[in-house]
């Protein structure tokens, strides 16, 4: 068994170390709010007082944390991971970034002796917790096959996508789909609600045919009921579109539709609803359509 | 088992009028050129030398042929279905056409003692082969229970979704959903080469998560591969995509997303693509991202 | 001086008329609502007490109503233009209505001894009480030349720009043109907001560059000041929309900035601004854009 | 008359430095390629050898320069502007940049001492060369009203339009709106070639009502004529798009249309376009609308 350090124990984070720490791993936690870190050590698992702190006595090192800067904060600050892990440390970011600067990171990293896995995830919160998760892995051959016993325990889904970076680019992919797939759900179930059409029954049978989808088998049902609690937020899938197109436009490869929806995802953002799950997407598309009047969604604070 | 008259033995409606005759009915089936009838009686059908001709002995009429003008001739013509057809017959038309087309074709029914129900199929020629058809039907409740024996011998998903025209209505969503599944997995295939990641290990891992769909299924390796054959052809999702866009603005409900791959999928289609698999969007992406030089998928007229 | 038939005397219609009038013709209008006719009279015209009434005596009948179907049953209806009108007669169409439909008329008055020409306006209603209209003509060289009197009492730009239906065709490609450059101008006004920048400078030097446009000299100000008064009301927008989109689709054109903004301005008119100018874009972007919160512009009925 | 540093002698600078040397400045010109220098000489300019050099001996400092990390170096660098400009030396950056680079370079302008003034042109080569560009200046009042002599040297509208930073931004607006007005222009004139209108006429009619435009004015011809040499290239156009989407980002500001035709600009250059005149967006539309066959509008490198 191996001593992990990980650092990120939120809402995905923490049931994830949960999976290492039932596979008998030695896993020391770090974050920085202090009470999620309790409640880690609740479950058996060590404390750490800084990531410097939980970097040094470990084998292998997860982060899971919201963007690409909080990962360059952790892997190249002053206080950071290659600075104070040992060598041959192995450092695998289950965060979701932009591809170039997982590049840079693996290429830091290597300088450092440090071998650097990209792997992150999808699936959500309930993935994180019944551990299976879809992980897309980017790294050398041998760093992945080094990280992926720790990576099955988190997920059911591990595959090696290609070289450093190439984890995160799926992963880009996976939220263009993701989005677009929600908005052209959300469009159709509208267009059914106004032609009166029973919609329980429709989502019956588009689900059966060309159209099935996870979206449609996962988010149908909250859509048609008009819950949504997150789930993943749209800010944070606002974030990851910003990931996608500037990819895309950094490739000179046309992404029509990702752009278009990424600008309905910025759009339901900017009217406050960040907070919510991104099949809230309906509710804007009822809006253009002039069906919100009697719907009262709650905006959160975004 | 009742006498079904059926009228259109294209690809799509002769593996149908096939599973009618499996389960003991007699068949009389009319199609416009007489090789396709020839076919039929060969498979144990009995043949008829015009619609009329098919309907006068019918208990049940089907109907599957490929745009709304057709259904409208044939039910409203002079030598048509309602003109010739005992009352009480059942018309069953399972083409693909507009709402509200449906919607009067059912209106001119009822007025002339014909039961009618739209019941359009989703699951593309293997679906008809195999009689796993899933087919969305709208119609009165009595008509709807009246049509489900034959329903079930042609699929394996029979959903009642609403009055008449809503199985058309569930349709043009069907085919919405489909169009922009199609599109977005196409701009992340093209994203995913133009970075240079590996696409069949790419596809696994998104196929396992919130990506996940029917289309990824079932096209994405096609998409990979570059092979384009039907399938269900550009041509046919155009004209749908006319029917939904336009049922759309009819009900005010806005469709963003669906008016943006309409356009695509109508572009697909001018530049004389029209004959492939509604898959070759890819092509698009690829020509939109300076990729398709040296990619040559062979036009078809259209 | 010749005796001509004015057939819907509206906001458009009524100064149209008058300006013949001034030029000294015979004017015998005619309207739905009789306070139009009045009106008309007490400006020195006719009276007539139906289309049919207003035709009989003609030289040159002149139509101005809101669509499509109107001007079918105005120029085919049993009491229509082509089946009371002399041989020989001049029928000169200024209303907005779908190119085929013009063409349809054109043979149709043709077969009647029935000269068609489609005149379609732009400059709304300053330009036709200021008597600059532009007018997009369509028809025969000779049935144009001699329409060409009456429309250059009415407006200042009159060209001849094709066969039966180019006007028509030329005004929809207007339309499409406007409504784009309207709704880039509200992107625009509102990212300048969004920035802190003085829009009334902004403005100016905007239009002395390549970004200048009519749009911009004759809206940005209402824009800027939140008045929406009609103007040209969304609803005719909409429709007009309509108009480019099944005419571009039926051309295998491709039209994405123009569906595009046919989306949005259908959205708009969704949600209850029908009745708003079309430069009220700008309220749906502020609303997208999360900054309409303290604005209430008010709606209208549409 | 003043001592003028001016940096960057392209298409642009080289006709700008002209108008300021017959305005009786004594104008020392610096560019990285040394003819361009040479041709100052010539026109009564000085030379310099290094951007610093230029610098020491003057009071403004003009920059015309590609993009904003060739500001930022020339502004912050070793050998930069800010390093060894006078204190109380005025910067004017004409080149066209992000806004956020403009506010974080007058900020580290005014920790030294440097007055600093963002104005972007417009207009183009013909304007530079007719000293008829619009100028869009963002800064302090008194270092504006300092700028403005040699603005006006330059140009024949200067507009003071907010802080620093405001130019850039009211320049991202102007690009935006251009892109959307030329790609409509595009759609509506193959939109008019479809359907066999004359479209010299139809120019004619729609530049005299609400779809006039400079667009319209400047680039009809050359579109309808198939002549796509810039004038203003698309790749420099696919730059500024890319600030205007960034720009719009971090605002928080919905622009669906400007969005859509980055995207399509984005493509255009994909496909080896980027060297031809913005205006060359007809050629996708072509394409797209399966018209381009019989047209070659010779690739060049981007």
């Amino acid at each position: 068994m191996s001593t992990v350090a990980f650092i990120g124990l939120g809402i995905m984070g923490a049931p994830m170390a949960g999976h290492l720490l039932a596979a008998g791993h030695d896993v020391i936690g770090y974050n920085r709010s202090p009470a999620k870190v309790e409640t880690h050590v609740a479950r058996g698992g060590r404390a750490a007082s800084s990531a410097a702190d939980a970097v040094r006595a470990a084998d292998v090192v997860i982060t899971m944390v919201p963007d690409s800067p909080d990962v360059e904060d952790l892997a190249l600050g002053e206080d950071g991971i290659y600075a104070n892990a040992k060598p041959g440390t192995l450092h695998i970011d289950c965060s979701t970034i932009r591809p170039d600067v997982a590049r840079r990171i693996a290429e830091a990293g290597a300088e450092r002796g440090v071998r650097v896995v990209d792997a992150p995830v999808s699936g959500g919160e309930a993935g994180a917790i019944e551990g299976t998760l879809s992980i897309m892995v980017g790294g050398a051959d041998d760093d992945v096959a080094a990280a992926r016993p720790y990576l099955e325990a988190m997920g059911s889904t591990v595959v090696h996508v290609g070289p450093p970076g190439a984890g995160q680019t799926v992963k880009a992919a996976n939220q263009l789909i993701v989005a677009g797939n929600i908005q052209l759900l959300a469009e159709a179930l509208v267009f059914l609600e106004a032609h009166g059409v029973d919609t329980e029954a429709a989502t019956r049978v588009l689900g059966g045919g060309l159209a099935g989808s996870a979206v449609l088998d996962r988010k149908a049902a909250g859509m048609r009921a008009r819950t949504f609690a997150p789930g993943f937020r749209i800010d944070l899938h606002h974030k990851d579109l910003g990931i996608v197109t500037a990819a895309a436009r950094e490739a000179g490869v046309a992404i029509p539709l990702g752009a278009h929806v990424a600008q309905l995802v910025g759009s339901l953002r900017a009217q406050g609803y960040g907070g919510l799950d991104h099949s809230a997407l309906l509710l804007q598309v009822l809006q253009l359509s002039g069906r919100a009047e009697d719907e009262e969604p709650g905006r959160t604070e975004s």
